[in-house]
């Protein structure tokens, strides 16, 4: 059955089950506000296109679902804020297949099921082209924002856990012949790391811990979340708090198979630019930082400082390799 | 210039100046909570396709902006809620003029403007398909939620204002020759209801004041906005309490102007089913809603009453038509 089938009303009616049933059928949805008095709301935004975002060779309906709603969960969590739900803009073709439409619900349904996360309604229109939009929102605490301009000279940037293995899970996907040096689970970890990826909204609560156990207060933390990858995160956090940054490459969390499969170039030049592994930088005083990592515990790191100067530097403690500067400019450039 | 050669990121730093500055540069945006405590969130999204909800033939990009803004602050206003802000999520292809982009943000930042609501975020992605897909948050007062399943039998059928005026403008903007009987004034008027369409985000005020001078606590009120048109309004309110409604045709505010220029089967036509008008259909006890409609002013109107059975009729009380039963299905079908 295609979507020109059961018609926009029809497929509406249908996407209900995914939505708690007292918001359906008004010209908006009400929510609860159960956040404390003094915070205030974090809202984020992502539109994704069939074949620039997501495409049916590498992902299905599922997965393409699970990614959109982590993505912006990520979001939310890069902020320090609490998720609220989500609203789902779906412009869609005629002749998409309703499964398809199912299957991007229940990935997205499964994803914010994990975290306790409504889906407060949408559109569904008819397009050309199939778009999926996602606004998030959320609640988060004045006093412990995590904002990209936050950072000072002298912070040391952690990083929550593994890079690399989302672009490592693409790479097999797209050449199922590749990595045949790695076991069957290691495999399947890198794939499930790209195509489930868990937003780390585990820590906000741990940053509460860091700052009870500090007596600091507030706790001032600078970072977002690593989704257009980790060199481009630290580049943003730095180029936004007026500093540079210097990473020591030895400290940077790689899954070790990643290493021993592609060598130590590519692992790291896929750690540092493959992307999509929704972990967060955070950068923070040392002495708080030394605490939150021990907090996250493996492979959460310390992985380098803030500094003065604007650029930023990977470094090799060992010699073996040439300081190199790092740049967002390697990225991906949408157009 | 086109949108390929400013890039996406140069794109979306042109594109800041219509957002508060301190809401730029990070994953997501914050937005102080000033409502009352006890208040709740209202959320609401549209997704807007080029060549399906808007078009280069009869809207220039400022107007499809206006358009956009202001139906999704109609759903706020359809809600009893008060707004806070909206995201814009765009898709759009290379090849769009910058100059067209940015008209789009100027006409959403003009109507904004007049309700002192802030962009508060947004996305830009490439697409093969210019897409705009908006998220409008508000706060309500759970005591005073407009809502559509809360007409009961016996209330009075509100409608705020003119109906089919949009329709003889998109009329005038898709045929220039016709509605030559017109004034100057009059075609401008109607060209201005299509082309710049107020969301009746002051009703809700007015609602408050009713409340107050009828002592009743809380005032029950259901209602939506007249977007889909005016009959598919009345068709759904019923449907969704439970109920049917008999509607008074010499009753519905049109504009006389409308039924000189296309005699009154044609005139009646479009105000049933023209749809963008973009007033409320409100529903409330007899008395209530004559203190609203002498709050509210002409053209605001009592249209006719909520009956037990579940059909919606269309009555003439001088007996020159006959009855005719309305239904949503004669409104505008996606797919």
């Amino acid at each position: 059955m295609l979507v020109s089938d059961l018609g926009e009303k029809g497929l509406l009616e249908r996407l209900h089950r995914f939505c708690p049933p007292e918001i359906i059928g008004d010209d908006g949805a009400c929510i609860a506000w159960a956040a404390p008095e003094s915070s205030h709301l974090v809202v984020t935004t992502d539109v994704l296109v069939d074949g620039v975002h997501f495409s049916d060779a590498t992902t299905t309906a599922a997965d393409a679902g699970w990614r959109a709603a982590a993505a912006n969960l990520s979001d939310l969590a890069a902020m320090g804020a609490v998720p609220l739900g989500i609203t789902v803009g779906l412009a869609v073709r005629g002749d998409t297949p309703v499964n398809w439409v199912e299957g991007l619900y229940e990935g997205m349904a499964a994803c914010l099921g994990r975290y306790a996360t409504p889906i407060l309604g949408g559109d569904v229109v008819r397009s050309p082209v199939n778009t999926i939009s996602i606004t998030a929102f959320g609640w988060g605490d004045p006093e412990m924002t995590i904002r990209r301009a936050n950072a000072q000279l002298g912070d040391a940037i952690v990083v929550t856990g593994w890079h690399g293995a989302s672009r490592a899970g693409l790479e097999l996907l797209l050449h199922p012949e590749k990595g045949t040096i790695l076991s069957a689970q290691t495999r399947q970890n890198f794939i499930e790391a790209h195509r489930r990826p868990r937003p780390r909204l585990d820590v906000r609560e741990i940053l509460w811990d860091v700052k009870s156990s500090m007596s600091a207060s507030p706790l001032r933390v600078a970072g977002m979340d690593s989704s257009d990858g980790l060199a481009d995160a630290i580049c943003q956090i730095a180029a936004a708090s007026g500093c540079g940054a210097t990473i020591e490459r030895g400290l940077i969390p790689m899954p070790p198979a990643l290493t021993a499969w592609l060598g130590e170039e590519t692992a790291i030049d896929w750690a540092l630019y493959g992307g999509e592994d929704f972990e967060l930088v955070l950068c923070l005083p040392p002495e708080s930082a030394r605490v939150l990592v021990g907090k996250l515990k493996r492979p959460g790191a310390i992985v380098g400082y803030i500094t003065m100067e604007p650029e930023v530097w990977l470094r090799d403690r060992n010699g073996v390799y040439p300081e190199q500067e790092l740049s967002r400019s390697l990225g991906f450039q949408h157009f």
